[in-house]
């Protein structure tokens, strides 16, 4: 290569390093260099610039670690191929690590016309108390004026929090006001946390199978997931021992009652054996409540033995009320909050003040709970009868589903899941195969079976169908 | 220091360096060896275990690099203090970094009884279209019930993308609708950009004064700021040319129109030139629009010349119709908005449906374009009386201001606006000083008046008396 127009002065007090570095790095990125190009052996570029060697051996050293060069053995140093590439995903998120999690997650707001979404995570429109909220969202609009106009209070709204505080007291969770904030869904939650304490490279535990959104926003992150076992008890504790010998996670992620997928509550033993291995290892739990409003009679909760030493407690109320109104929440010791917070209103400014006045006074009112009382019973019903209609069927079913929207389900003699989701195609069903609750993608024989559509026809059929393919 | 308890295997094939590492990080961690306690010696820690010595220095040496041991000259290695602080803000955000920009904006949600905020950033709620938008709830609540159920869609409401495509074609701006997303708020739409393309120590020009908002949520994820001075016909282009001698900014933020807080606009010739540069040096311009619909008569835009090559354009209704509802977009080229829709969904899931069903009726139906018409007109009175007034009481106006809410205004002869603060608070008036607009605090003998609140009988007797201070 020619010698680069490089304009090195060591008369600006800028080191010579930073000046060669910074120079060479514009010219790859606007072009003026392109990819495969030589540069100028390290003795030829400091003859021509009247400086010594170490710089630009530091120089070419920084590029070459950024990716911006490359050197060849014996040959010197190139420009890199695909820095457009390399400098396009250069922050801290990069999409391609979670692609397969994103797609999945877009695909469910596809509507291909009649297919039957029976992997689908909602609850049918015509469970939701559409009533409830229409009248709410009149009721905001006429009675709280700055509801409409004006920026969510950080924390969220005070009526708010205050329904949640006394929904957490309930479960034996001895949260104050300080100790509750409100965010855009559970998935701002979940974000704020992960942004909060891990970096690229940090390693997290998570349920193996379990939630894929979780796992899509690990990743995108660069975070490495280590997968425990989900038993019908919760984690297998004796596996994360082992794992904890030769890992450090940060984070321990764990959907305690109704879990996505398996549909299985976490044990009170199993949960305080959890929380002692937090304590030796020095890991924190993210207890992930999502299903809580689905359950009538309450469970072992991890914050509720803890109270937010090594737990934070993440809840919200789009699997029941609406998930429109983005309504999640955050519960955990007031530091940890205070800080989250400040990370919200930084990267976030607050959420829709409206979506938080309308669910205040549904939950204010009792509206909230008497139409949770009617959902509980509908969701109930159709987790049995789905249970039911697969094991009829000759289908193998996770343990007993303690409650939610989920079966985690098989067909005996069937070991890969992406036979199903071919086969249920045929009949007019998508599925999303098993592996995608999978920290990463490993097979799977099962499938997630949302219970509230297990009931049409077209469901049976596949069903039905899929025991006789596998006998024959 | 006594043996470390440490359990090191040869045959389990995860490397002795690793082992050494995770065990030792745990047991800090979890605080069973405390701040301060002394480690092993390499040859002792060695020769306890039966291993070479090798591996030991490559364990030490990588916790010495994450900041949980210290080497001591001379007398070996120590567990380091303040190491639970470390692990604390071991992520992607430090809120530590930006706690002047995020105090700043907590004392905005905070109602000190009586003062006037002088330099508040939003329109009084008395100017906002209160009718129109209980309207368009009650409208939304009754004919599209999917509004208010289920989750938004990634892109956004398709509707109301439509009408902010049609917006961006009257300035000149060729975005069809994979150019566009909608984001929850202009926020949202610059932290995505922010989390995608930079990284921590990563390095970007913004404006100076500029916007303490975009400071924060740069100085949270670590991006280094440098602020080109902001003149009355745009950024300072030739400084910036200097400044792109020593630095390598991946990104340069710029508020084209009523640029907060000098409320000036880029004219033709400095527009050309910021693309010139960025093409030369290869990085990205942030055109923030946010002021956009406060203007009657379109003036430059930076994506109107270049078209989504080099700029991304971000904009919002929060500052017009509704800061509750969360409105926000983003238009960009299409590979770039189908990589940040991927971020985004990752992240949040999506945004307020029905936020963005409200949105889109008022701005379906004309209403939202009535309001601009009457809110203009306010906005533009209320400016031209701020002025007058100030500068009848001798304060010095920056330029002549273009538009918008706000006026950067000083008083002859006194260098430091913390000055102003403090005096203004003996008339019920608090003020931001103009350092939180100077993109590292830099001294300033600014203030931003937001020209709404100007015609108080508290403001104008504090404008009378700095002017006496001052010639006193």
């Amino acid at each position: 290569m020619n010698a680069l127009p490089l304009n090195i002065d060591g008369a600006t007090g800028v080191p010579l390093t930073e000046q060669i570095v910074s120079q060479i790095e514009t010219m790859i990125r606007s072009r003026r260099v392109l990819a495969g190009a030589k540069l100028p052996s390290i003795r030829q570029l400091a003859t021509e610039q009247s400086i010594s060697r170490f710089p630009v051996i530091e120089a070419y050293d920084r590029l070459a670690s950024r990716g911006l060069i490359q050197a060849r053995h014996g040959s010197g140093f190139y420009v890199a191929n695909h820095v457009d590439e390399h400098a396009r995903d250069a922050g801290n998120c990069d999409p391609r690590l979670a692609e397969e999690e994103s797609s999945q997650i877009l695909a469910q707001f596809n509507y291909p016309g009649e297919t039957l979404k029976l992997s689908s995570g909602f609850i049918p429109e015509a469970w939701r108390d559409v009533d409830g909220l229409t009248q709410a969202v009149r009721q905001a609009s006429r009675a709280d004026i700055a509801s409409v106009i004006d920026y969510a209070i950080p924390h969220g709204d005070t009526n708010l929090r205050q329904q949640i505080q006394m929904r957490l007291n309930t479960l034996g969770i001895n949260a104050d006001l300080p100790n509750v904030m409100i965010t855009s869904g559970a998935s701002q939650a979940l974000d704020l946390v992960v942004r909060y304490m891990l970096k690229p490279g940090d390693t997290v535990f998570v349920e193996d199978p379990g939630y894929y959104n979780l796992f899509g926003l690990l990743k995108l992150q660069g975070v490495r997931l280590v997968g425990v076992p989900r038993l019908a008890n919760g984690p297998d504790v004796e596996m994360a021992e082992a794992l904890l010998k030769q890992h450090t996670p940060k984070l321990f992620f764990v959907n305690t009652v109704f879990q996505n997928p398996t549909a299985t509550n976490i044990a009170p033993q199993i949960a305080f054996r959890l929380l002692q291995l937090a304590t030796q290892h020095g890991f924190t739990i993210v207890e992930d409540d999502i299903y809580a409003d689905f359950q009538t009679v309450p469970t072992q909760r991890l914050a509720s033995l803890d109270q937010f030493d090594r737990v934070i407690y993440v809840g919200g109320l789009s699997k029941t009320l609406s998930s429109s109104l983005r309504i999640g929440y955050l519960a955990a010791n007031r530091e940890l909050v205070k800080n989250l917070v400040d990370v919200k209103v930084l990267t976030s400014l607050g959420g829709t003040r409206f979506a938080e006045s309308v669910a205040a006074s549904l939950l204010e009112r009792g509206t909230y709970r008497k139409y949770l009382e009617r959902l509980r019973k509908r969701v109930r019903d159709s987790l049995s009868s789905a249970v039911q209609q697969l094991e009829s069927y000759g289908w193998d079913v996770f343990d007993q589903p303690s409650g939610g929207n989920f079966v985690w389900a098989k067909v005996p003699g069937i070991e890969d899941s992406t036979k199903l989701v071919s086969e249920a195609l045929k009949f007019g069903v998508t599925l999303a195969p098993g592996n995608y609750y999978r920290p990463n993608g490993e097979a799977c024989a099962w499938v997630r079976i949302n219970s509230a559509y297990a009931g049409d026809r077209r469901a049976a059929r596949f069903f039905e169908h899929m025991t006789q393919t596998a006998r024959a």
